[in-house]
């Protein structure tokens, strides 16, 4: 009998898997339940989908139609899980019962919001899903003025957005910086400053207390403070949705998110579920930089997490999903800043200690036009030299090189070893004959 | 006594090695002898200097003055070294003799033109120096119809420009595809196709056998047809220039150039000789991806060269070179084509039998507007699964991406160990969620 697959999630981790599992099995059963209405997009594209600069419609990769079409893929949209039985292995759901031989859970994360007065207002938003940019998108309409709430990527993305679309724009964050916990204050001081250029107010340090208003926002408190605004978007990042995990009795590591095995199984009481696959936002990762467990919370890493829960799950010829270094880049005004790795602060977390090294350079050739700004920050372990972090702000082609650099780091090579054995391209149009990475990991030599 | 360092050749790799001795020791005595009368260029600049998109004067990085007086390092330019004398550890040069402690050679390479007539016409250029481009440049004011010998990246790139400028562009090549050696045809013709759209014509399997004229070039005869042209200009790669080394009796290698150890010392009779050093493309450098020679003749690697030869010939804390996969990139025309490691033809000359994968898509997101083609083909050893070379061709952000691939070879990754744990960095104006190098190594894991 062909085998039964259900997928709980219909993100880039839930419908990843799908796919990955048709690959493996092209007979096998396959059904996604989700709750939301839209599948197959990135939470990224949100902030250009609210500015117009991405249609909604092509932000949504594939309907639903495609994968019954295509890939013979059954998707219950706008469907929401309401128990699953590890025991008899069915998944119960829009009052069915549906038997699995696999089951991959992909339930993502949800925005945290601070359990403070108000937050239920009108015009108080959340960012995460195609409908909430749509309703933001909408409702901005009769609105002038804007807070959000963090500044973490997705915060200073929708803030660039909405202050391109005229807003006057107010970050409310927590921290003493933007893009706090994996970007190093220095690098994110030069974001924030270049987002003050542009016209956007800060408030730094500031939990926020209260959103106030009469049925609908008129302002926010924070740290003392009243900050009148007509639209008020929490961009307060993700946690793992465990309602399902839970019920299932599956084992939460020390970060609040699942545990998986290589294989992408799930444990429970220590034991590893044969028929549990996870992958997403949902679970946690291993590091590749220094042992121990990490969130990576990240597309790239649920796209790649799902080809293995899937393929795994379907009885494909095993795969294996490794630890990770998180590379991340972000694109705010005219700046790309990316990392991957540790942070100062998240060496600082795992006791380690680093030395820093950093150049200045440019895109380009120096005398080719066009070439843009182009500094790196590299961070090495004390100890064993390895590099174990690095951070990038580029006017251009920032992702490239920290892809490059991840490589570096998550194959264990040591800042020495890094200029004895790494390369980069060349040529006029597209970088300095010596790439600033490689003139900062000189720099870092000379720290060690 | 301070120590007397000589440098033979003003390049990236002997300015780099000068820099280098300064920087490990303060109090050297350092010399660079160099024939040319510009010093510390990229002769990858040349092309674009021709065309006047970047001025020469710009593209020279540096001047004598700035080393005198930035560096305390004497450059004599316009200078030939007549003979240096290994025993008595002497430099002769422009009447005067020079003694050093330590030598380092970095002679470069001089353009391969073949042995036929004709190639002493007026208006027959090779292109190698800021003299050649000023030359070059000065000889189109009156010329219409230019002949270009070699398809490599170099004529390329030149074929463009001269297009650019309004030129009748043909260009002859021995082979039958553009960048032989380095590219695979399939890349390759994509980028020939990609020229003759743009009014650039190709003779391919033609070896050039004279150049005709009286008293200036008139035409050129390749595979026995005659194609008539005003100037002519040779691209036909370069050879080491042993001139020095042979007097030295120092060891050449099977490739045509010198060898040198990880500390990047010359040998002389099989053994390690202390006080002579060597950088640039007058070496041949160890494969990082075969056992055995390979030519690099990269300006990346001449720096990194370079800085190794100077700092130890300075006597710093003892650096190494290591073998190298020599990534390279050229702009050529709207698209980027770069590549790194093995090419099929370099694989068929190691004698290792290899898999191929490839995958296309853009360079953002796919809602994301202004992504651009990209194209990646990666290679991998049958037997071993290790990646041992990879091709990109792309509209934008090829070199980061090159660079990232490069680091997998050097490492040693496996094609089915990438997709473990190689990660890329994701936001939608800048890559897909799951990068096109990835999908180019998952096809590649289903083809081996």
């Amino acid at each position: 009998m062909a085998k039964r697959i259900i997928v709980i999630g219909s993100g880039a981790a839930g419908m990843s898997a799908a796919s990955a599992a048709r690959e493996a099995s092209p007979d096998a059963d396959i059904t996604v339940f989700t709750e939301d209405e839209d599948i197959a997009y990135s939470p990224c594209a949100i902030p250009w989908g609210i500015e117009g600069r991405s249609a909604w419609d092509e932000i949504v990769m594939h309907r639903p139609e495609f994968y019954a079409e295509k890939r013979n893929i059954k998707v219950l949209t706008k469907t929401r899980v309401e128990s699953v039985d590890g025991e008899a292995k069915t998944v119960t759901a829009a009052g069915g019962t549906y038997p699995y031989d696999s089951l991959v859970i992909a339930t993502g994360g949800r925005v945290f919001v601070p359990p403070i007065t108000g937050t239920d207002l009108r015009n108080v938003f959340v960012v995460r899903t195609v409908r909430d940019g749509r309703n933001i998108q909408a409702a901005l309409k009769d609105v002038d003025r804007v807070v959000i709430g963090g500044a973490g990527v997705i915060g200073l993305e929708l803030a660039v957005s909405l202050r391109e679309m005229g807003k006057d724009v107010t970050v409310i964050e927590m921290m003493d910086q933007v893009i706090p916990r994996i970007a190093d204050k220095d690098m994110a001081d030069e974001i924030q400053r270049h987002l003050e250029d542009r016209g956007i107010k800060f408030v730094m340090k500031a939990p926020i207390q209260a959103v106030n208003g009469d049925g609908k926002v008129e302002s926010v408190t924070a740290a003392g403070q009243e900050y009148p605004c007509g639209l008020m978007i929490f961009a307060t990042g993700v946690r793992a949705n465990l309602d399902i995990p839970k019920a299932l009795g599956l084992d939460v590591g020390q970060l609040g998110a699942l545990i998986a095995s290589p294989t992408l199984n799930a444990y429970r009481r220590g034991r590893l579920v044969p028929d549990v696959f996870v992958a997403g936002d949902v679970m946690q990762c291993e590091s590749a930089v220094m042992p121990g467990a990490t969130m990576s919370q990240l597309g790239s890493t649920a796209v790649r997490q799902g080809r293995v829960a899937g393929n795994n799950a379907a009885g494909g010829e095993k795969m294996l999903f490794g630890p990770v270094a998180s590379p991340w880049v972000s694109v705010i005004g005219d700046k790309q800043i990316a990392g991957t790795g540790l942070s100062l602060g998240l060496a600082s977390w795992y006791g380690i200690d680093v030395a820093t090294g950093k150049a200045e350079g440019l895109t380009r050739a120096r005398y080719y036009p066009g070439g843009k700004e182009l500094k790196v920050k590299v961070i090495a372990d004390r100890t064993t030299h390895r590099i174990v972090g690095a951070q990038i702000i580029a006017g251009e082609e920032a992702t490239g090189r920290i892809d490059w650099l991840t490589s570096a780091i998550v194959n264990g090579m040591t800042a020495e070893d890094f200029l004895v054995r790494s390369e980069n391209a060349y040529c006029p149009p597209t970088s300095m004959v010596k790439d600033v990475v490689i003139s900062a990991v000189e720099d870092l030599c000379r720290q060690l």
